[in-house]
């Protein structure tokens, strides 16, 4: 197989990160000014910011505006190597990389790649149910739903289209909990006057949570009162609810009545990407690859992994592993940063900065460091920090208007179906598919 | 076949307007208060901003910001009832359509469905080259654009990788035009920084035309001024070039020697959307369908033809029919919205407003009635203009803010490629293949 081209051996020692998420794209923007040559792989050619896909889902927001060109983060910086590619294989032998476009030798090798929807086996909800773990799966979702009212008012048959405007979401997760809200206020603000030739009252949202609370991992008071938010807005909360199977029409549920659904929306766990060629023994729960507190990978001392991949259990205070967040995946790629770039490591810890989660305008929970409140207070510090999280001045101030502008007007305007057809010609774009 | 649902028979006379774009919404918002019930079909659930696909096309703005949700124009709107369909057949003996929702009695029906590329035959440059006639296909070109650099990155031959980079745009109108000086100024600006590993001296950007100058149609100032600018920004010009094959790679031109290029763009020519079920002598010159002055088809009163479609040699000042453009659309669709509502009817006559296009960043030409000027004020009235026309607040301010931003920073921080994956479960999305 050929290598990488243009890639120059210059005499350096080559890093090699798989993927430009949060984890990755900090962990290259550390090793700027290092000793290191660095190459830079995603399969996409953006960093995405993945805690408002569900507004992107809901037509709150438009995808540019949460995702960022990964070429334009690296444009003043020297001897960094980006390339649109998928990685196949690694052999840890040879200490080299396979991947869609060629393989690459590497000094050290660091997997960030992130996690992916699982269905736990289940096959027939993954083909019938749309996950939302990517940007694309985020607009699939959005066509889908706007799909189903185009089609639901071509139906005569009642029943079947309630079950066209009918959402079950799978999972009370905070990305499960911000879609049920943000869908419920899509259904009392603005699909009524879009589609007044149908009855929204006939609409049900569902949100199905396997344990016996929403926003599990937060605290009893921000889970309560997130589940009060949902059904002040409408939205059946069911706990302890599991779902056995789905159809694309039926969901089947555990000592229950089957919920007539064509979206049934999984959020309901993830599961590591998996990453060809590391041995067994080096994977753990989740398939997460077990790393120690240098977040070396086990068996490796030029093999890392950062973020949701890892899963570490030397940090005392999360002897199960750290939650698969954003914070963390930042938080280790700064100390690998520095780790690679200095002679004394230093162990991994997580700081918490604490957990938001936002149900609809003014509705909002907060679990701060010694410090605890919901409503609209929690509300706006949740679109404080995410507006300052995003990436691009540009892009935080495109967010600001479409937030301010559905605040004030009750409206978004983006509810497009556009799906553009892929070029045979452009090799790149099949391979998203 | 049965008939499209949830469109009551209520006694009103049923108008049926078949396509959404200028012509279309004209219409449909002119029917407003009228003794009619108007049925409005398109394939898309948004109207799309014609004149700035270019942009798109080059990442200096989103789809959304130049599309407008239909549902939205007519939230306000009784009585009528818009759904996403496209157009089958016609029966005019029936007076009925027929669709791929469903079918349906009309009145009156108005045909407003536009223009589409014309390959004049060709099928090797239908398949290999890039049309830019919709939104999906705007998209589609930036994605075969930046797909392309990505290729290009991965290449070892020299010549190969030229041949990714350059970009041959056919037609020299101005879609061509505005496309070429767009690209231009991304060759000149950023894609430099964003591909510091790409040599863009090697890229050549050319445009070709048929006949003796760019913008015909246009001043003779303005077909040398523009042709002037594009030269200034590096554009290879050359007119009298006909086009006479394309394989993907290679353009074969008549009496010169073949160009290199993974990327040719067609703007060449158009041809009126075929509606199957209309009379053979109904059809003009470029597929049009012949009216008379009231925009009745040839051989019927209850059936129009408005915009690119309609083919009118009544108008004395235009024996040939019309230029295809925004501006004869919206005014004949006013004029028809008028005659629908009266007893008396009014014959068509255009009124000229002028007609501008801008090249690059202060470079523009304008041709007003009895004023004609180039230079920074027509590119500073195109920019007014255009922005004015866009349909909806906010979209004229994201837009304002693109451009704005992308004046001052000599950047846009759009150039993602995106490509929703389509469900299966999502049968309108599938049609829009």
């Amino acid at each position: 197989m050929k290598n990488i081209a243009n890639i120059p051996d210059n005499g350096k020692q080559r890093v090699v990160i798989a993927g430009g998420g949060f984890a990755g794209l900090k962990l290259a923007r550390a090793l700027k000014k290092s000793r290191f040559q660095v190459v830079l792989l995603d399969k996409n050619n953006y960093h995405q910011f993945q805690p408002l896909f569900y507004q992107v889902a809901t037509a709150g927001l438009e995808p540019s505006a949460i995702s960022f060109p990964l070429r334009k983060v690296f444009q003043e910086q020297p001897d960094i190597h980006f390339r649109v590619a998928t990685l196949d294989r690694v052999d840890t032998e040879k200490q080299v990389i396979r991947t869609d476009i060629g393989s690459l030798h590497y000094d050290y090798l660091v997997l960030a790649l992130g996690a992916t929807t699982n269905y736990f086996g289940n096959d027939n909800i993954r083909q019938n149910a749309v996950p939302m773990k990517s940007l694309t799966e985020a607009i699939d979702l959005r066509n889908t739903i706007l799909s189903n009212f185009e089609l639901a008012l071509n139906e005569t048959d009642a029943e079947t289209r309630k079950s066209l405007l009918n959402i079950v979401i799978v999972g009370g997760g905070p990305t499960g909990v911000e879609l049920a809200g943000a869908l419920a206020e899509m259904k009392k603000y603005i699909l009524p006057k879009d589609y007044p030739e149908l009855d929204f009252n006939q609409m049900k949202i569902s949100l199905l949570e396997a344990s016996d609370k929403v926003l599990n991992g937060y605290s009893e008071a921000s889970s309560r009162k997130a589940k009060a938010y949902l059904e002040k807005l409408d939205v059946e909360v069911r706990l302890k609810a599991m779902v056995k199977d789905y159809d694309g029409s039926q969901v089947m549920l555990e000592g229950a009545d089957p919920l007539e659904t064509h979206t049934l929306i999984w959020a309901a766990g993830v599961k590591a990407n998996s990453v060809p060629g590391m041995p067994e023994e080096a994977a753990g729960r989740g398939g997460r690859l077990v790393v120690n507190e240098f977040t070396q990978v086990k068996g490796f001392d030029n093999i890392f992994a950062i973020g949701d991949m890892a899963l570490m259990t030397a940090d005392k205070k999360y002897p199960n592993g750290h939650p698969q967040v954003a914070q963390v995946a930042m938080q280790q790629a700064a100390l690998l940063g520095k780790n690679l770039n200095s002679e004394k490591k230093k162990g991994f810890r997580y700081t918490d900065k604490g957990s938001l989660a936002t149900v609809g305008r003014n509705l909002a929970v907060a679990d701060l460091p010694g410090l605890r409140f919901q409503g609209f207070f929690a509300w706006v510090l949740w679109l404080f920090v995410h507006l300052m999280a995003i990436l691009g001045v540009k892009n935080r101030l495109i967010v600001f208007i479409n937030w301010a502008w559905s605040y004030f007007t009750y409206d978004q305007s983006l509810r497009l179906l556009i799906n553009p057809k892929r070029k045979s010609s452009a090799k790149l774009v099949e391979e998203e598919v």
